[in-house]
């Protein structure tokens, strides 16, 4: 492991990581906050997934999560959204193929199968690491993400129920294998055959069976990607007819960044605590 | 003034504006905050004044100041560092100089005096902009600022005691007239009579019959800027000769990063708000 920084931040330590990636055949990069009760032991750990075009860096800048789980005594790990380097194939004007827009996905189709491997990335590889590295107590984990990385962290629950404690999401994409802003990744990903889609997609997961006991959503009513790229009202339907215990909140007037985020952090944190112990 | 963007956070409004200055010669940009009080009437203004290569946006993404605004119905205001621009003289590869680097002075030597005049944007043509589009309360008006920011909030602070109720600084550049990394900025935008220098720096104004009631610091010890840069002993020392209330805090381990400003940015929130009633 390269430490590429440490900062003291709320008592704890805000770091920046970096490791060779078997599963993603490249260096990856993540941040880790490590609150200060890490000196008594163990911790729980919460998963950060990011959105379309982020690194590690934006839900560290602008997430202001740290005051907060240096209260609870949370560790935050917030991964990268994609491999990156000169040897991954990528389409740099692109914002939603290639570096970051991974779509916590697993890619079949060449010349991605190679490098784009973020569901295992984020499901194998990446906990051993961090397991190994940091003072975490692995069983008691949650999960939680941003848009893209809503759909990471709602898609990854439902396939791991027994992993994770909790699950939340800002804005996430319920249903990427019909929004327009994600069917011509996932294709490229995955192959024309729609129905390996359905592994990768939260709406579609819970429509084929997997569970997941709860979730907790807000997502801003001025978010420009809310009608056509978001939905939430499908994930609504989905759980209704499930049985899945959804807690939607739609916030009046919030959009899409990071200030809709940090201004409801709090409340996903304080949720993740509860039910981590 | 023209509307570059607006975001709704923590109830309230993060939005960031540019205008033509008449001071600077040149466009500039600045963010401010409003709080959710602001519909029931003018509210406190408080200023943060930013550090070397910083923009308004560093301490807009970085500084985690909305929350506790929202809570205390403070209006932030944090204008950029310098003049930019094609026209405006700049060194591109000298951080310490130039755009990014405007030490809250107005230069009189050529070819700077025409745009570098921070002290002047910052303490008349701002915040006559600022009170005519702003639902501002300006006889409840604040400042604070970082490193070179906090050089630009003590010095403003002196030299207009009736203006601000409180004043305080995240690791200030104490006495920037004396320190290799902001002497040469100095020279170059005043002149090489050092006489001069002693208007736009904390301790040597101080020593020159300046007052203020009362200064709020805080500084990490683990800041590479600490020995030669920063010094808080020399404030420290001037007050007590002076007789002026300085608060300072050494903070364990803490750099000089925004890691540093956000964890202690609640103590100084509240701390101004305390002042400005």
């Amino acid at each position: 492991m390269k430490v590429v920084s440490t900062s003291k931040s709320h008592g704890g330590v805000q770091g920046v990581y970096s490791h060779t990636s078997d599963v993603c055949a490249c260096d990856m990069t993540f941040a880790v906050f490590v609150p200060p009760q890490a000196k008594d032991g163990p911790l729980p750990v919460l998963w950060y997934l990011s959105g379309l075009t982020c690194t590690h860096a934006n839900v560290m800048d602008k997430g202001e999560y740290r005051r907060l789980a240096s209260e609870l005594g949370l560790v935050i790990v917030c991964p990268d959204t994609s491999p990156r380097g000169a040897d991954v194939p990528d389409e740099k004007d692109n914002w939603q193929f290639g570096c970051g827009a991974g779509f916590y996905l697993d890619a079949t189709q060449e010349p991605y199968a190679k490098n784009y491997r973020m569901y295992s990335y984020i499901t194998e590889e990446l906990p051993a690491f961090v397991a190994a590295n940091f003072p975490v107590d692995m069983s008691r984990q949650a999960i939680f993400g941003h848009s893209m990385g809503g759909h990471g962290a709602l898609t990854i629950a439902l396939k791991n129920p027994q992993r994770y404690r909790s699950c939340s999401a800002f804005a996430p994409i319920v249903q990427p294998s019909t929004a327009n802003w994600s069917r011509p990744a996932f294709e490229r990903y995955l192959g024309s055959d729609e129905k390996s889609w359905r592994a990768y997609d939260a709406t579609l997961l819970i429509e084929d069976g997997k569970r997941f006991p709860e979730f907790f959503v807000d997502q801003g009513t001025a978010d420009g990607f809310l009608q056509d790229g978001l939905r939430p009202w499908l994930l609504e339907e989905g759980c209704r007819k499930a049985g899945i215990d959804l807690t939607l909140r739609m916030q009046e007037g919030y959009d899409h960044s990071y200030n809709f985020i940090s201004t409801f952090m709090d409340d996903h944190l304080k949720w993740h605590a509860g039910r981590l112990g």
